[in-house]
């Protein structure tokens, strides 16, 4: 099997001995509270004496917090808030003059504006008193108006300040149930869907569901976006990787899975679920339908949950590829509720839209028995209800303007102009990765990422070995410290060991893409002759 | 020790046995999952060999899912969903005709209407671009509109559809620190604020960071809101009850927590935290400051971290108490961040503003090391943010209007219309529980609840046992059944095992109080000749 590497995961199946060490430090850790605790128990019940340390310190926390990781959020990015407080504080204090965010999925951080109608919408939810005066007529488009007045009449009292049943309200998931059927073309039933703040929550309670203890694996691909390991290590399961075959175009080999899924069984491991990033994050690939065929035979035959991470559904900027939902494939197949356990994570962060501050989501959960949804149904009402702008939100973004609406052309202009100028900033990026010396990155296909592969000089990897650094990060801490673009290491995300990559958003407005293409190369120039073999 | 009951739960510490048996049948649901995934591995791996049966059950999902319980959406909320529907398609089918939700503190669900101020500037963060428009300053106050563009400019491109910071946005952290120092008169640190989607997350991402195992405890009042149990049992630790005093107005004795901490540590239980809930739920007591101290000073010199859940602060109803913030209480005693652990829990989704539906809420951290600090935010991270709106808002709750802006006026009606009508509810509910044969009520000082003590006759408790139902239950299901009344029966929030009560909010408008009161005490009369012993 090959090595994995990614930072310093600790909770990954071929380091199940570092796992176990892990454990006996705990108690250890644990043991040594103890003894303190005692000490601070010795006075009398009555007396005062203060303690002089605080309760808690860090090997007293939880290890499975201290083993997740989040690179997306990680060290590079600690260090670009820093560079951007020493710009405004000290302009000119950098030979750049702001911070490039490259490493995150964040596009209306980047100057991305949102869709109109949807923010119409919304407002007027926030503010219904608004809807019968004249003065809102001027302001806001006729089909919003008559959009909101619908979605307030979904909601009970039309009461947008109350908790909602914790699915979500029910005319909002009719609605949604409506958009899939319209975008499948098979049956959805709005009891499938849990609307949840964001895709990550949502990932989180199915982890929490399905793991039961370090024995309990979830197959996930090589890159992969690190809100699963997070995950993953938070509820203490163990990832088993598969990897995503760079040489066609980041391929996902169900024969290469299957390996990975037995060789995890020869460690005593219960591998419960198959996750798939369709289009890939931070890969950028978008699967045939005959590879997503072969994927759910391969999760029903193994009888595996398929969790698909389908959030980048909209984002497909080659006219070869389309996207197809893994129930489309899986009903086009035959296949019902009783062959195949199946739950599509969809939010509204991504698409054209990129929504990410308003942390709308759903999952669609299929193929479960009804007392696992009562356990699913639990988990969520723990929580009460996720926010009810977010859940307005995901049910625009699965049923927005049609033909004859008012907004319906602008908003078409909207949304057009925002994916073809990213299918161009994809483009431009790709091309000038793959001319810089050592450079290889594949096509970008979908997503809002490319991963390209940096061939780093030996002198490269020595002096990152010396600086006791990862060398992709050793590269793109440079790269920050040179330039202001922020990039996050392919470490973060998991690499055939002794390859090197990065992650780059295609975000960035256009206009600024010419200055990050210029200082990408004059940044690398310059990295390969100082290091060069 | 007393014994303690809350329904099927399973996760206490008197119950340590249950939970070894638990561990036991979780290795048992394992072995036999592994044993049919064997079965599904035997033929060979390209062959198609359909699975007769989903992949997961009930009985191999995660322990911990499976022994938390949340009554406040459990049992008795399914069969009023179920009425509420059968009054809808058959109307007449009840002898009542709308089903009266006084199981969960959700104001506006019950007709209580938001407050204008905080809605119209959520209206104008929505959709910035009206913000110019001449139309706008018709249909908003002046000072909601500044106050938008004063956040607007706090947040980086004034995109609020863009992921913040994972602590939430700094401007917004800033208005906050203010309000907690305009509150206590101590200093507040921006930095210290962990904006969340509503509190119960807050919640969850400090049990998370705590508990390590079954081994470890958290000290919980006993009756309490039963987030705290769920949350203990979802992160697998061990809830320490310690019990309010009934007879002293839901009294909070550090005896008392002495004492079962005392036990704990005897048990093997590390005990690394002391839930307070102030205002209490589901009692309603408000603790008077002299308590306070005394748990400050319990907590550090037990070298506990301190969780208290002020999310009800704005919720006093009697002139003689007044609520005071754990922190405020900490500083004045000269307490600083090296003497005490202490994290304060603050939600949107109460006060008089009970804006639920918005999940925005956050956590004061304070008294932490900078490496746990940094633990705190990489969780927070996992997540990237919590929902923008609810940011806002809850900047808004600890920053409303000031004399002299043009929406005071109207904000203090608003806001002092909803508190004294709420006080007023609960007096006359407080009353109506009192006058009935065999119910107590103690005085609801604040929060949103009544938690009334219930003398049930041997009769009605052999009935319950007979239906094999907890007898609390059994009343609040006949009440249901006979009035639409939804309350949440005592066992859901934990009591002195053999005493029965229920909660009820005081949240139902004003007009629905009298019907309220009738049918409750048509009922209980009818129970009670129905039942007498």
């Amino acid at each position: 099997m090959r090595r994995f590497v990614i930072g310093r995961g600790r909770n990954f199946l071929n380091r199940s001995h570092q796992q176990n060490l892990l454990s006996s430090s705990s108690s250890h850790c644990q043991s040594r509270f103890l003894s303190s605790t005692s000490v601070i128990d010795s006075p009398s019940s009555s007396s005062m004496a203060p303690t002089s340390s605080p309760a808690i310190t860090v090997d007293s926390l939880n290890p499975k917090v201290l083993k997740c990781e989040y690179a997306v959020r990680g060290e590079i990015v600690s260090i670009a808030q820093r560079l951007q407080q020493e710009l405004q504080t000290n302009p000119g204090s950098h030979s750049f003059d702001e911070i490039l965010y490259c490493n995150i999925g964040n596009p209306q951080s980047l100057g991305q504006q949102p869709i109109t109608f949807f923010r119409e919408v919304l407002a007027l939810c926030d503010h219904p008193s608004i809807l019968d005066r004249s003065e809102t007529q001027g302001l806001f488009s006729a089909d919003s108006i008559e959009r909101a007045w619908q979605i307030l009449d979904q909601i009970p009292g039309r009461a947008t300040g109350a908790y909602s049943h914790s699915q979500g309200i029910k005319g909002l998931r009719d609605t949604i149930a409506a958009g899939i059927e319209a975008r499948d073309g098979f049956p959805a039933d709005p009891n499938d869907i849990f609307l949840t703040d964001g895709a990550s929550p949502a990932v989180h309670m199915m982890m929490q569901l399905l793991i039961r203890s370090e024995n309990d694996g979830i197959l996930c691909p090589i890159p992969q976006y690190p809100l699963y390991s997070a995950s993953i290590a938070l509820h203490g399961g163990t990832l088993v990787p598969y990897y995503l075959d760079e040489a066609t175009g980041w391929g996902l080999e169900t024969s290469e899975v299957k390996k990975q899924l037995e060789a995890a069984k020869a460690k005593g491991i219960t591998v419960r679920a198959l996750v798939v990033i369709n289009p890939g994050n931070p890969t950028g690939q978008v699967l045939a339908e005959e590879n997503q065929r072969a994927i759910v035979d391969f999760c029903k035959k193994e009888g595996l949950v398929l969790l698909a991470d389908e959030v980048y559904q909209e984002n497909v900027y080659v006219p070869e590829k389309k996207f197809h939902s893994f129930k489309k494939v899986s009903r086009s197949m035959g296949y019902g509720e009783k062959d195949i356990s199946l739950v599509s994570f969809q939010s509204v962060s991504k698409g054209y839209h990129g929504e990410c501050g308003k942390r709308g989501g759903y999952m669609e959960v299929t193929g479960f028995s009804p007392e696992v949804r009562e356990q699913i149904y639990k988990v969520a009402s723990v929580n009460l209800c996720s926010n009810i702008s977010g859940q307005i939100l995901a049910s625009l973004v699965m049923s927005p303007p049609k033909v004859g609406d008012e907004s319906y052309e602008s908003y078409c202009a909207e949304r057009d102009g925002i994916l073809s100028s990213l299918a161009r900033r994809a483009k431009t990026l790709e091309d000038a990765f793959n001319s810089l010396e050592g450079i290889t990155c594949n096509k970008a296909e979908g997503a809002m990422y490319l991963f390209p592969r940096i061939q780093l000089p030996e002198k490269a990897i020595k002096a990152a070995e010396a600086e006791k650094t990862v060398p992709d990060a050793f590269y793109c801490r440079r790269l920050l410290n040179a330039t202001g673009i922020v990039l996050v290491p392919g470490s973060g995300f998991g690499q055939v060991p002794g390859t090197w990559h990065f992650r780059c958003t295609i975000l960035p407005q256009e206009d600024k893409i010419p200055a990050i293409v210029t200082r990408l190369t004059d940044f690398h120039k310059s990295f390969m002759d100082k290091f060069r073999n």
